[in-house]
């Protein structure tokens, strides 16, 4: 955290960071600040951190540095939070502190993958892929994921520019199951934002090629095996493959504040990464952009 | 398929195949049979295949190619059965014509995946990771999940030779959920096969990167999907990338009978690869030693 923090104040001059927890580890980070940075990390001292062995419901106790981070962004002293704890106890502080948008009962977790590959000007890029829910709700209805599924195109359209999302319903083959059934007979009744629309149900290596979808939903435990067993085969294949600038952490849709969560083994430049999203999302008025195309 | 067989025939003098299916699609392979290979070659014409778009049910009908594949094991005019067709209706098939072996009410699909990465005389090699169920049950109950990892651990020691296979159940994070719960209380009660032990929950990318566990138990959706996954992030970092032997098929667990399930999409070298594996199946008398094992 402390390095991520370090790197993140380095690459955006005007960022000002509000760090919640332990007096010590606050203490550290600022001592390794260059003076004239000094004055933009302010501390809040909070004894407790959720750990992952820890059950989420801590997340609820006032004394939790996650709880007390969300409490900022609720009241106005931060604009977007970050942690690298465990996915469930951030969501529970956030919706505790923030809320939920219109419509939502579940927030999803959204991470960004890159997508179909494209070859534009001589060099190849990837479109955005976003995925959700990746581990904020582990068993998800089909109003669930039908509601995933707008958050989703939301998401596709104002932060990655995607005009037209095509969403597709994670399963595993072209006939629909039971499960599938009942999730796409919830979609098909579900207002889309205008511009995105449903083209049924894809599958893993959909995900990790990209192709058929920009937008693919799922519940958050099949998301969450799914992304982090992708990141792993890149991982073993070299970081560089595929090429892709995508940010290193996921962004909680539905509760109206910017709320990104990165891995619990992020590296520092992992949440250099996820604060600077963080960043990023607060500049673009992700949350009434958010708001008003879902509403 | 054609291919597949071409080159199956090719690579195993001893090799004897049943093609069962529409008789042009058998015509086509025999006409390209070198002379002396084609008394190796017999063909039984069954008109109807099951698509991918067909429900499972339809591997019930008697005319279907699956079923009189299975058909064939189970009467002993075959010694293993091959399928690139739809998994649930292989699956169907299979336990229609097959039944099932002794505890089991849900037989599992096991795939090796190249696991922890390990330094042996000069070159890298990987031990194998047995992941199961990749797709013939959708819901698993804990007694499902309990099962298969007797069955997955069996495997692991008769086919892959790891005396003291490390059983993982997947999950999202190392605090256990509710559903997580009832599957870890299901396994402390199931007696695995002597030498292998259970060793908690794992993630995702202990399943792409290997290290905490040789089965990796999960139920057939979530199986699938990050199967597919994994897979299709090794094809976009390219194919030598993570280098494995890993043979390109499933092996469906819990049948008496040898029962091999390629993907929709194999090509010839895959196919080929999973006749291969199946006869290695057949002549290594796995399902007699799997039998013994678990029982």
């Amino acid at each position: 955290v402390v390095d991520g923090a370090l790197h993140a104040c380095g690459a955006d001059p005007d960022l000002h960071l509000l760090l919640v927890g332990p007096t010590a580890v606050a203490d550290e980070l600022v001592g390794m600040l260059a003076p004239d940075d000094r004055e933009r990390v302010r501390v809040q001292p909070v004894p407790h951190g959720v750990g992952m062995a820890d059950a989420p419901a801590r997340a609820r106790r006032p004394d939790a540095t996650v709880r007390a981070a969300t409490a900022a962004v609720a009241e106005g002293r931060a604009d977007a939070m970050v942690s690298a704890g465990p996915s469930g106890a951030t969501v529970t502080a956030a919706v505790l502190a923030l809320g939920r948008m219109p419509g939502v009962r579940r927030p999803a977790l959204a991470a960004t993958l890159p997508g179909a590959q494209r070859y534009l000007r001589r060099r190849s890029q990837s479109s955005p892929l976003v995925l959700l829910d990746v581990g904020a709700s582990v068993d998800a209805n089909p109003a669930t994921l039908a509601r995933s599924a707008v958050l989703g195109a939301a998401f596709a359209q104002i932060r990655h520019g995607v005009p037209e999302p095509r969403v597709g319903l994670l399963s595993i083959g072209t006939e629909a199951g039971k499960r599938d059934k009942a999730a796409e007979a919830a979609l098909s009744i579900q207002k889309l934002p205008k511009g995105a629309r449903y083209v049924g149900l894809v599958e893993g290596h959909d995900v990790s090629l990209g192709g058929p979808a920009d937008v693919v939903v799922t519940d958050g435990f099949t998301g969450n095996v799914l992304l982090k067993g992708v990141e792993g085969a890149y991982a073993r294949a070299g970081a560089q493959v595929p090429p892709s600038d995508a940010p290193r952490g996921a962004v909680l849709l539905g509760v109206p504040g910017v709320v990104v969560v990165c891995h619990g083994a992020a590296a520092g430049a992992d949440l250099a990464s996820g604060i600077a999203l963080a960043a990023d999302l607060h500049r673009a008025g992700i949350i009434a952009r958010l708001t008003e195309v879902i509403t």
